[in-house]
C-alpha cells in the first residue's frame, strides 16, 4: 500500500488538518508570513499527521483535539527540520530551495524559534497540556537519542542493545508521540493509549532499522542518499553491529580501522562486503521485520476497521520502503 | 549600584536557584551531561533569575515555585545563546569557549533543543502552565521581533514607533516575563501581576535603547564590542532614526545611501557626527532615561522594601551601564 492508499480512510480529516496548520501558524509580520506560507507550499508527506489521525480514528474518531494533536507534532517537525538544514548547510529540502538558502541562517533559525513557539501556544491556549508532556518527553529523548549516537561512534563501541536504546530515542519517541496523541485526543481508555503508544515504538524501531539499512543497500537514484553515508560519518549501525559480533575479533579489528579513517570510496566497499559476508544485511532486515510484526500484534485487540487496516499497512509500509 | 549588590536581598535564594537549574538539566547521557556541567561552570550573571526572584520577593515571598519560575527563563535563555553561536559561528561566550567551538554546531543545536525540552518538562511535571504561557508568548514576541527587523532594516525604513514595537518584541518580552513569572509565583493578585509585568516591559525597553546607544557612544574597550556594528550590519536604531527625522530630508538620504552601502571606517564615522550633531544621542539617552522613570513609577503603590529598592537601582542600573 502506497502512504496515499494508507491516509484514505482519514482523507477528509487531513484536508482539515492542513487549514488548522495554515492557520496555526500564521503571523502578522510580512517576512515571517511569507515563509509560512513557502512552509506550506512546500509541505512534505505527512507522515506524522497521518499516523495521528489515524490513531485517533482508529481509537474513537477525529475530532478538534486530534487536529491541533498533528498540528502541534508537524509544527515541531517543522520547526526540526528547518534548523538541521541550518546545521547541515542544507541547500535543499524537498525539492524547494531551504530556508535558510532562501533567507539566511539568522532567518532560519529565527522562523524555527518562531514555529515552536507557535506549537506551544496552540496547545496551552487550548489547556492541551498532556499533549505538551507527551511532545516534551520526546524532544528530551530525541536530542540525548542523537548525542548519544554521536559520542557512542567517535568511541567506535556499540552493540545491539545500545543502538536499539538510541534508535528508540531519536526516532520511535516521535512516532510513539504520534501514535499516543492520536489516541489520547479520542479515548480515556488507558490501555488503548499504551497499546497505540507500544504500537508507535516498535514502528519507530522497524522503521529506523529499514533506514540504516537503505544506507548498505539502497540506490542512490532512489534514496537520494549516496551508499555509505552513514559509514562515511562513522555512524555504528545495526548491519555492522551484528556483522562485527559475528566476525573473528581480528577481522572485526581491521574494519573497525577502516570505519575510523573515514569514508573513501574503496573503504566503503570493502565494509560493505564485510558486512554482508557476516549476515548483517540479512539480520538487519529480519529485526526490522520482526518489530514491524510486533507493531502489527499491538493492534490485536482492536476490531477490525479502515484505521486499523491503515495502520497495519503502515507498519508494513515501514520495512518495505525503498527510500 | 552592582547587579552584586542589587541581588543582595535574594542572595540566598539565588544559591538555592544554581542548585535547582543544575538538577533540572541533568542527563543521564555522558556527553550530554559533560556539557551541561561545562553551561554550569560557564554560568553568566543570571540577570534574569535575579528579576524573577526580586520580583516574587516583592509579591510575597520566594517559594518553590519561584526557583522553577527563574530555572524556566534560565534555561530559555541559555538555550537561546547556544543556538545564537552557532548561527553567529561564535568562537567565545563568557570568555570560555562555546559550545559549537568545544563539541561543533551539531552538539550546539542538539544541545539547545535539550535544554529547551527541559525547561518545557520542568514546568508541565509541575503544572506550572500559566509560565509556560508567558514564556512562550514571549518566544513567539523575540522571534517575530527580529525578524521584523531584519525586514525593516533592509528596506532602511523605520520610524519611532516601530522601533519601539520591534525592541519591545524582542528585548522587553523576556525581562516581562520574568518579572510577571516572579510575581505569579508569589501572588494570585493580578493587579500586581500586571504592575510587576509593565515595570519588565519598560526596563526592558530602557534596557535595549541603552544598549543601542552604546553602539555609537560605548568605548570598544569597556563594551567589548566595536563602534558601529549595528550600523555595519544596517540596523537603524533610535539615535540614527531621530537624526533622521530632525534632519533636512536631503541631508538624511545621503546618509541613508551611506549606510546602505555598508559600513567602511569613514562611513562609520560620518554617520556618527550626523547623528551626534542631530541630537540623536541625546535623544535615545533622554528617552531610554523617560522608560526607568517609568518602570520605577510602576513599583510605587508597593511599600518599601529591600527588594523594592533592588528593583528601582536595576532601572537606573540599565541606563547607566558602560556595556
Amino acid at each position: 500500500m502506497s502512504l496515499k492508499e494508507i491516509a484514505a480512510p482519514i482523507q477528509d480529516h487531513l484536508r482539515k488538518f492542513d487549514d488548522v496548520f495554515a492557520s496555526s501558524i500564521k503571523s502578522k509580520i510580512g517576512l515571517v508570513d511569507l515563509v509560512m506560507k513557502y512552509i506550506i507550499k512546500t509541505k512534505g508527506k505527512r507522515v506524522r499527521p497521518i499516523l495521528v489521525l489515524l490513531s485517533a480514528e482508529l481509537c474513537g474518531g477525529v475530532n478538534e483535539r486530534s487536529y491541533r494533536g498533528a498540528t502541534l507534532v508537524e509544527i515541531l517537525h517543522t520547526a526540526t527540520l528547518v534548523h538541521d538544514d541550518v546545521v547541515d548547510d542544507a541547500d535543499t529540502r524537498r525539492g524547494f530551495p531551504s530556508i535558510n538558502a532562501n533567507w539566511k541562517n539568522k532567518i532560519a533559525v529565527l522562523i524555527g524559534d518562531y514555529l515552536l513557539s507557535k506549537g506551544l501556544l496552540l496547545s496551552l491556549e487550548n489547556d492541551d497540556f498532556e499533549f505538551l508532556k507527551v511532545t516534551s518527553s520526546a524532544v528530551r529523548r530525541m536530542s540525548e537519542g542523537e548525542i548519544h549516537q554521536i559520542q557512542k561512534s567517535r568511541q567506535l563501541d556499540m552493540d545491539e542493545p545500545t543502538y536499539l536504546k538510541i534508535i528508540g530515542d531519536k526516532t520511535a519517541s516521535l512516532l510513539s508521540t504520534c501514535t499516543e496523541i492520536g489516541a489520547a485526543s479520542s479515548t480515556m481508555d488507558a490501555e488503548k493509549r499504551a497499546l497505540l503508544r507500544e504500537y508507535g515504538e516498535s514502528v519507530g524501531l522497524a522503521f529506523q532499522i529499514r533506514d540504516d539499512l537503505l544506507d548498505y543497500v539502497g540506490r542512490k537514484s532512489i534514496t537520494g542518499k549516496p551508499t555509505g553515508l552513514d559509514l562515511s560519518e562513522k555512524k555504528l549501525t545495526l548491519p555492522l553491529i551484528h556483522a562485527l559480533a559475528q566476525a573473528p575479533k581480528k577481522e572485526g579489528k581491521d574494519i573497525l580501522s577502516i570505519v575510523k579513517n573515514g569514508g573513501k570510496k574503496a573503504n566503503v566497499k570493502r565494509v560493505l562486503e564485510f558486512v554482508e559476508r557476516h549476515g548483517g544485511i540479512e539480520y538487519a532486515a529480519s529485526r526490522a521485520r520482526e518489530f514491524s510484526t510486533t507493531a502489527k500484534h499491538t493492534l490485536a485487540s482492536f476490531p477490525d476497521s479502515e484505521s486499523k487496516a491503515s495502520l497495519i499497512a503502515f507498519a508494513d509500509f515501514v520495512v518495505e520502503r525503498e527510500k
